[in-house]
């Protein structure tokens, strides 16, 4: 069940940091992913450099991965959380034309981890997106979204149950 | 006119920042833009909040803001640019239910700022997920994308010339 | 009571961080507090834009929550403790003629949150001062100070009990 | 002559960076100061380790000239400034009984660097703090303001001016 | 008994973060060192400022322990680890004609500080030759090397066991 | 020629940031080199992966690009730069049994970029080191040295000159 009101505004509205002094730290897991979109001819391009040494797709994996350590300097409110595992897949999916990324995070914290797999998804996104824009300048990042969710006291989660 | 080659590879295909040595510093905008689709419901929370003291709206654009100066530090082969500007614009949409974020970069540099304009926008777009998540998990970030950028030798370019 | 020597300093006078490794994590509490001084002029363009969305007090609010989270790379021996709360109140003090900063931060840690709550409090305080200094830039930072903190094997302190 | 309005805050006053893509870049300098206030004994241990090594003033010196070059990463609307010089001064004084801080910081910009040279006195003084609190608790800093600045279109300004 | 397999890569050879979640946290330590070799003239300009004011070692020492703090943010693949403590010593060492760097870092955690150790040794080390450049330019760093560590299920380790 | 004193401390020894504000920015540039030893078992399988995907290499190539960007934030005296160019080499050399690292930085400038060289290779080689540790933990950091840089009123210089 979910909550009904934001629990990063205080009853005058004003942001803040969630207090979570009084959970207890148990282990967690988030997964997220995105979608960018591109001509097929630009992922050809990435996935010939994939082919032969993969550098799009290795760089945006390792930029997923070190955005991830920085969520709680990027987005204002979240917590500094002990990560355990940071993995980000990237790869090339001709059917749908684009590139799939997905994020896991896992921690054993007071708090879970979801920004920190929605934003290694989106900064590898954006990542994609640098290395490709001198080929395609409209390259669309679509679709990022948390898809599971374990641990803490809401519990499991996936998207299909919403 | 676009390269037909993905500039961030060199050769042999592995990564590398891109020499703008030989480029003299001139004028450059970009903007990008990016919708956060969520239930009417969970919009409504926002709104009120936003009528209130604006806060999840703020939040959000003062994310987006301190975003763009770290991108260098976040893709990895971006050049640090001393940025003019950097404004960023996040309102409710009740028409398409959720909430659009706009972001418009300056910079007088050897290279465009399009990066800054598309992490502007997707770290906005994360912290607005942050601030609403524990009311609706199930929040998207869509449609991240370029929509104009002007100087350099490339020129003007907006999102419907493609 | 008090130590009598700086534990920063090692035998020979040299700087070093002060290793926590036989102390258990507990919980721990520091509230701190600041002032910034300014005509009652600027004072009342302050309080007109919190009346009307709340944006210095908000900034500033929110610049403190993420210095806090930045102490340990600002202040060169501090340790990365991983904190549950930062709440960081800027409120209009007419009567004082200036704006009133208070930071409470709270952890579970082998050592104590003061430093998150003091550069929580200055950069708060600081960003005042920058959002107002086009009108005047005379505004002074007054009184930055610990007001209370509890936990950890030196226990409960308040101001008062100096 | 300054400013009647928050040129941070825009029509609507939210917060904004302000955009400084007119002004061509031109020498600027900015001088800040700060005092930290002490018991006689603790100052006189600060004093000691300054004569034998120096390191408590030789550490808040250099997180000084650190936080100088983090400023635009702390104080959410500041811009990215090409600092040619940072020097923070950190010295006993036993006639006040404190540590004074002046820091002074240089750039060829558009736009002032008033903030670098606050955030570095601020940082410096956190520093001091953070060395000594062990030794006493309720130490308090005091006065931390600019002092003077020049260069941009509104050209030399001194405290005594005000 | 070392692995025969690099557990960064995965199967399909792809870099990925480690997954420590399995781990009970423990404590450990790890010790690292450097050598900085430079012109016996040199060297003495060193010697003599840290006869007077130590800076040069001072700097290198704090830029050290800075340092080991960020190793997460430097290092791709390193987890993020609450640092107990961080002991960085720089030295002049006449004999070898040089300055040595030792850094100790200890933490309880799912996994070893080496790194961090590795990380501090390697700026500091980087910190004195950017001190001392402008005398000497063909510095050179010999030697960066785990010599110790402790803790975790691979146990102890020191270099003349290898 | 050569200074006869260490810049970067003032007539008191105290450490100083370099005031550059009267140099205009030229070109500069600077190379720099290191080499990490290790088993020849172990630098099979570093061969291998990079064979196959180049993932050792390709992260420490990233890490040490991404580290020259950080380097005003790592080494405390160094001034941000606005790098137009970083280049990161990190091979396999089978004849001295290990890996060999060359960075090159680029910038226009009131200074040299030698720093940022020096750290890019000091962050290739801490991450090569990283991901083989787990093989083999007596794998060292040997000789990080300037090899040339050209601009700036000292000239051109190469290590062969000295």
């Amino acid at each position: 069940m979910m909550k009904r009101k934001l629990t990063h505004l205080d009853r005058e509205g004003r942001a803040r940091m969630v207090d979570v002094g009084q959970k207890p730290a148990s282990p967690r897991r988030a997964r997220a992913s995105g979608f960018v979109r591109m001509a097929a001819s630009t992922l050809e391009l990435v996935a010939d450099g994939a082919l032969a040494k993969g550098d799009v797709l290795a760089v945006a994996r390792l930029a997923g991965i070190q955005a991830a350590k920085q969520t709680p300097h990027l987005v204002p409110l979240c917590h500094v959380l002990p990560l355990d595992h940071v993995d980000v897949d990237v790869r090339v999916d001709r059917e749908r034309c684009g590139v799939t990324i997905e994020a896991s995070v896992a921690c054993r914290a007071a708090t879970g981890a979801e920004m920190e797999a929605i934003v290694a998804v989106s900064i590898a996104a954006a990542t994609v997106y640098d290395m490709c824009k001198s080929v395609e300048r409209g390259i669309r990042v679509e679709e990022i979204e948390l898809i599971e969710k374990s641990g803490g006291r809401s519990g499991h989660w996936t998207r299909s149950d919403d």
